[in-house]
């Protein structure tokens, strides 16, 4: 199946800072079919470099989504059931409002005059697409990293509008080392003369900090021991040492290729704005305890975490669980043993999609 | 005790890589007294960034030396007892020949016509240094990191000239995961367009790229953990968040201060030669298996590792373990419990003075 990237447009969008964007637009997909009773909607959040092309084959580049091992006809968001929706967040790069987008006062590209914005803003603009779809409560709000810290940003802004929240291999606020390799990424980015102070628009982007940031951003993606599967010591097309500073290792080569692969799809601008909305992401800010932000939600949930995830380590998707148990909320958790670090919510499907469909099957025959 | 950085000059420094370096100098200091029958030498192995600067303060400097809590009297490395030497490495700044010497043969800086280096080569020149200060035999090699692969390199190459050996928070070869580390270094100094091709002696550093590089390095040197107990999400100098892109968060101030400090001590092509000689680096090459190369060594062994250093796991050090159990090595392995990461080995030395104490008396008790 083919699909085409839709898009929403909004007056205004008021952002945390104070900040008014006006107007906003959000692209976004469908899969299936909303149910007469609108009681079958998901909503997708994507990763830090997701888009709002979650599933089947793009109309736009031919490409598969970026979930479409989880997004499907029989799969664990099975679309012959469920009505899913998946956007691309506010500040991103391909079709929602951000740094990239035209001022329509100035006439020019945002770049560094966008407003910084944060993981409350994006599902702000969300709820207004999600309203302006008809639909007044989802049957689940889900997504792994990032995507997971706006499942749970949503069950305590809309708690009455979530029915159930799957935050997958994500946290509940961004520690010391998440906001380090964050700004490290940055400062990569803004290091390249050639980001301008963001003022790069038409000209040439600041490929070579964009490139680095996402080096790092790769390897903390995997794991020592899927990087070690994957590439070993294994030379790239040498018999031996080349002595030299061009690639010796195929992990090297690696690298740069996903390196230079980004700066074709990804906007530097957006880079800087979305991590960080991230490391400002701290669900208990202004409510004095984790519990105290999820005291409201009434969602059923379902988290889950990968063994070999050191980017997001289990411990804190047991906070949220100990958080949601001390509030006697419902709750399951499931660590899941991967090899594939991070990436595992991505790659690692078997055992996710089964603990998806359980858990939506439960939920929506409970509720639908 | 103030001490003074010496200083020796050799003909010519044969490489793995076929090439010869000539001449080669080797900035190194000593402290203690060498005995008698020349028994009582310790040769110590720094790291990375480090230098021949290892304990006491330094004339030019005034700072104490990188192991000070390790190297004095009384100390671990006692030097009322023991007669100890540390040397900057080949391919270093600071004193040692390497890219930023100048080569005789031009009159300019080497800059990238410096050869590439390998641990092994500058264990070569180690010797030469140790040869001509009149030790045939060292009661141990030692250090932490890249030392700790230094001395694993002198009992393989020199297993005549070692009594003991003591490898700390090391491994015997770089993973994946180190070598794309390192390579993330070398692509933000190499894409600074102020680094030139290395030929930026006399003109403006790549100040950025190799700040950047060093930011990666920082967080891979700490833990969570300590990143945690450190920083957390403490705000630096703010009430709130600032909603720009200057400083936040503390851990943000922390690394870009340590990056720029950095530029100011170190040079970035030795960054790149240096890291590259670590991602070179694996004992077993040329013998088939780690226990092969090891087994000409009659040395004793104390190796350890810190629980929290994900950058140097304990598994390498077992790995070194293993291979010299399976042929039958005098070896004792300590894994030690620190929250500091990588860094514990040269800030979390209460556990490891006592180790490398009892070891070292036990060592010299029956050889010295």
């Amino acid at each position: 199946m083919v699909v085409e990237t839709k898009f929403a447009r909004f007056a205004a969008l008021s952002l945390d800072s104070g900040s008014v964007i006006e107007p906003v637009e959000v692209a976004y997909e469908t899969y299936g079919k909303l149910n007469a009773s609108r009681s079958n909607a998901i909503l997708i959040e994507h990763a830090f470099s997701g888009d709002a092309h979650a599933a089947f084959e793009s109309a736009e580049t031919g490409q598969p989504g970026w979930w479409d091992n989880m997004i499907g006809p029989g799969k664990a968001f099975d679309t012959d059931k469920y009505f899913v929706v998946c956007s691309n967040v506010l500040g991103g790069c391909r079709g929602t409002t951000g740094p990239s987008s035209i001022n329509p006062a100035t006439g020019c590209p945002y770049a560094m005059s966008f407003p910084v914005i944060t993981i409350g803003d994006m599902v702000r603009l969300q709820k207004m697409l999600v309203d302006s779809l008809g639909i007044e409560r989802l049957l689940t709000v889900t997504g792994g990293s990032m995507g997971g810290m706006q499942a749970l940003a949503w069950a305590v802004a809309y708690p009455e509008a979530v029915t159930s929240v799957i935050p997958i291999a994500s946290t509940s606020r961004h520690s010391a080392q998440q906001i380090a390799f964050n700004e490290v990424g940055r400062q990569a980015i803004m290091s390249d003369p050639d980001w301008r102070e963001g003022d790069y628009y038409g000209r040439m982007k600041p490929a070579r900090g964009l490139a680095v940031a996402r080096m790092v951003g790769h390897i903390t993606y995997m794991s020592d021991a899927s990087m070690r599967e994957k590439f070993g010591r294994r030379l790239r097309g040498k018999d031996g040492f080349g002595f030299d500073f061009s690639v010796d290792f195929e992990v090297e080569s690696y690298l740069r290729y996903r390196g230079s692969q980004f700066v074709d799809r990804f906007d530097a601008n957006s880079y800087l704005y979305i991590t960080k909305a991230m490391d400002y992401f701290d669900l208990s800010a202004g409510y004095g305890s984790l519990g105290a932000a999820l005291e409201p939600s009434h969602a059923r949930y379902l988290v889950m975490s990968f063994t070999s995830d050191w980017l997001y380590p289990s411990y804190q998707s047991r906070e949220v669980v100990r958080a949601l148990r001390s509030r006697n909320k419902d709750v399951a958790y499931c660590e899941l043993t991967s090899s594939y670090g991070h990436d595992a919510f991505l790659v690692d499907v078997a055992e996710e999609t089964e603990l998806v469909r359980g858990f939506l099957a439960s939920t929506y025959g409970e509720t639908g």
